[in-house]
């Protein structure tokens, strides 16, 4: 092949960029008008994805064609796109049509069924990190590898090529302990209390949490109403030197970056499958140089995990990936068939933290236990505790105020502790019949927090005032629905009248 | 359940719509100040769904925040919005969440590994043309049942429920001929050529055909150079009713509409799996009144079908399938081991169909005999021809200028024949040594015309100069890029340099 040099190579067209304050999420958009010499000479066209380069820096981005508003030398970029560019207005940038992706065809072979071998994951997780994928691309990865799930050898790799992608902590510690819960249970906030509990007893757990997925709330939304919880690398180090721990949102020290990108688009598909759920979890841990970790599987019939075979499953999976790569695992089964506490939603849950942590007489005794119980493994797992010991180890510590002040420091470490917002708008939901609680949906319940706000509206969400095997009496508040406007309250409402059986109740 | 009354349900708040010429492809998209009544009132943020109402008219939409710009009191619609709420400057509409979709919990299933029942596939098909769903959830139905593959049951309800969610048009005739390409081949463009003999011989061809998917042309993308192709139903009724058949686009008759919504998609992903192959094919067949079709299954090496026990099993499916509907089906296995005639690209391929059917001496035999080949298979499936003898009455239909006369009439009948545009930029690449040509690759040679601008440049494409086993000469053109702008140009020539066994020469 003789092949003519490129044309126009060395003119790069030139845009002046405009800052819109357009809040698209994490997506990079560009709007440029469809008659102006750059869509015209490239030959771009709406949704074209395309290349931005200003100053030495480059963003991938979706392009909008506008026919009027801009001027034809101006480029509008959405908050995401400025940021990655670091743009100031007036700026001039260059556009040009994005390169090919060669993951893109991983992830086409992936679509039609094939599996994936290290180096072709390794460029997906690479690309996605590099903000190259659209949310489409990055929807049809992980949906196509939950409907084939991930065999053991496609888990590892890709847990290993989400580790690689981001920040390593290293600790001058033997025991690095960490935790996690396989979600699906409303209100099951036991982190806080474990990490307090744990590092009373002087092991290291420098514990960094995600956001939400499905759920109305992560540990970090939670934290968040406490503390802050954004801390960058030299923050979280001198935390954890001081106080042994930490209790951190993952994404801001860029720990498995890809895992809070696949988040966003799992979050919008509701899905959360295996072999991705894995990756997550052990990518995390991983890059945070953990080398114990207690999981907690709650089981039961609308919790995400629904028996105790797949428990086991699932634990399996966990662990043997785990000791891939060295890491110590510890799984414990536990009751998963109703919300944990009362609070459901960021701060509402974090009210319940801080009831147990002061061992008020108010406190949610089924949280204060499994927190208890999770401490106690930990204890045991890290060698702080003689086997059979740890749990009424961690009691004593929560009883005695150890735990609390431990809590209060880490907090003050972090940046301060704070009184958690109280949403405006209340309203109960009352039991249609006297009877006994004979089940709670933890998926509608779930549902119903999120549909009141939570987790982006921070005070939204629920309180249950029930647990099962109670009884109840016609009339009486079974839940209350906390909302920060008008429009997430009658929305949840009019959920809750469309699926009455969120609670059964029988007579 | 007791329920106070939804908390202003009859406060609708009104914004004022103002039109942007914001082009965004097929999203309906709304942007809103982040601080306007409607977004605090509501709970909603960027990237929210929406649903907008105006005068009776509702549509979904994805919402995006904006700082300034905007009034208050204003929202600002995309194009694709604009036409679905058919909506004049000022016009006053309402915005609040969607409703939860619920068929959106049978796409989770899919994508977590479960087979769909007719109803779940019916419910997602009817929100999928409703416009309810955004691309990445669209993207998740089609990765779903791509890398777990559809069955034939889940198959069948897919192409009941596609064809049941558009038009359905009948004809006044006991046979209505069909064909149809499983694509893959560049250049393989029969279908208007067998349109004009098969309807040459009094047979009812009412042909509808899709745009590409993931190919430089499709028949409606080649034929739209020649005729209109955008009938409308009445419009397509009265070519039909003149001249026995039409070669028209079938998205503008809402044949099967959801499938060109999915094509979108599978455009932008890539992707064409088989499940959803064969309900896009059947359901428009179905559609459009069809009861017997030919299928033409090329296969080769870098064809969409690459082996004759590939093309075996989706000729079953597709037979069996079809059957289950009663429609009547032939499927031919042809050589897909090279592009078919010069011309690649909607244009350029024009150009090749009228050599041929104006006979001229340099007409690309290839083709030619291709669409004898189905045309004298659809004669004898049609009992326009005795067994064996389909091919040659073809031939001589062609040869005659019967097919010529017939493919002029059904082309005033659209609305008048015209002279496909020439690209105003070209390039030859040449051969870098001499020797015979053993590999044309249809894969790389389709994505350097899309790269060039093909389909949506209309002239862009490629022209080939060669075939395989022919004697090449250091220098000589192998083939020619046309563009229609020289960024598209520049791209096409830096993948061919990148790329340069997209034609291989051996010594």
């Amino acid at each position: 092949m003789s092949v003519a040099p490129a044309l126009g190579a060395d003119h790069p067209p030139h845009l002046r960029a405009r800052r819109l304050g357009l809040h698209a999420q994490h997506e990079p958009i560009v709007m440029m008008r469809t008659d102006c010499h750059v869509c015209r000479a490239e030959g771009l066209s709406a949704r074209s994805q395309v290349l931005i380069s200003a100053g030495g820096r480059r963003a991938y981005a979706t392009l909008f064609q506008i026919d009027d508003f801009l001027a034809p030398e101006e480029a509008a970029l959405s908050e995401a796109a400025w940021a990655l560019l670091g743009l100031a207005d007036g700026d001039l940038i260059s556009i040009t049509h994005a390169p090919t992706l060669e993951s893109l065809s991983h992830v086409r072979r992936r679509v039609y069924g094939h599996r994936l071998d290290a180096a072709a994951i390794e460029a997906i997780v690479k690309d996605v990190v590099a903000g190259r994928y659209a949310d489409v691309h990055l929807a049809a990865f992980l949906t196509a590898s939950s409907a084939l799930p991930m065999d053991e050898q496609e888990t590892r790799d890709l847990t290993q090529a989400m580790a690689d992608a981001g920040d390593r902590l290293t600790w001058p510690a033997p025991v690095v302990m960490d935790k996690h819960c396989i979600g699906g249970l409303p209100g099951n906030r036991t982190t806080p209390i474990v990490v307090a509990i744990v590092t009373a007893f002087g092991l290291v757990m420098p514990k960094t949490s995600s956001r939400a997925i499905t759920s109305p709330a992560g540990t970090a939304d939670t934290m968040e109403t406490l503390t802050p919880v954004e801390l960058d690398l030299a923050t979280l180090r001198r935390v954890v030197e001081a106080e042994g721990g930490c209790i951190a949102w993952g994404g801001a020290v860029r720990l498995s970056p890809a895992d809070d990108i696949f988040i966003r688009v799992e979050r919008v598909l509701d899905i959360d499958a295996e072999g991705q759920l894995v990756a997550s979890v052990l990518s995390k841990k991983l890059a945070a140089g953990s080398t114990h970790v207690v999981l907690d599987i709650p089981v039961g019939p609308t919790a995400k995990v629904r028996t105790e075979d797949a428990a086991r499953a699932l634990a399996d999976r966990l662990q043997s990936v785990a000791g891939a790569f060295g890491l110590r695992t510890l799984c414990l089964q536990t009751d998963g068939s109703q919300p944990v506490g009362r609070g459901i939603g960021p701060a509402l849950e974090a009210i319940d933290i801080l009831a147990v942590l002061q061992n008020r007489a108010d406190a949610p005794q089924d949280l204060r236990r499994r927190a208890c119980q999770l401490a106690g493994a930990a204890l045991e797992l890290g060698g702080a505790a003689i086997p059979g010991t740890g749990q009424s180890a961690a009691e004593e510590a929560l009883a005695d105020g150890r735990a609390w002040a431990k809590f209060q420091r880490i907090c003050e470490a972090q940046g301060g502790l704070r009184t958690p917002p109280k949403a405006p708008l209340g309203q109960d939901l009352c039991a249609g019949r006297s009877g006994r609680i004979v089940h709670i949906n933890n998926r509608k319940i779930a549902r119903l927090a999120k549909l009141a706000g939570a987790p982006e509206a921070k005070a939204a969400g629920l309180t249950l005032h029930t647990r099962l095997g109670e009884e109840t009496a016609e009339g009486q508040p079974l839940l209350t629905v906390h909302s920060e406007t008008p429009g997430e309250l009658t929305y949840a409402l009019d959920y809750a009248a469309a699926n009455p059986d969120f609670i059964e109740i029988e007579a």
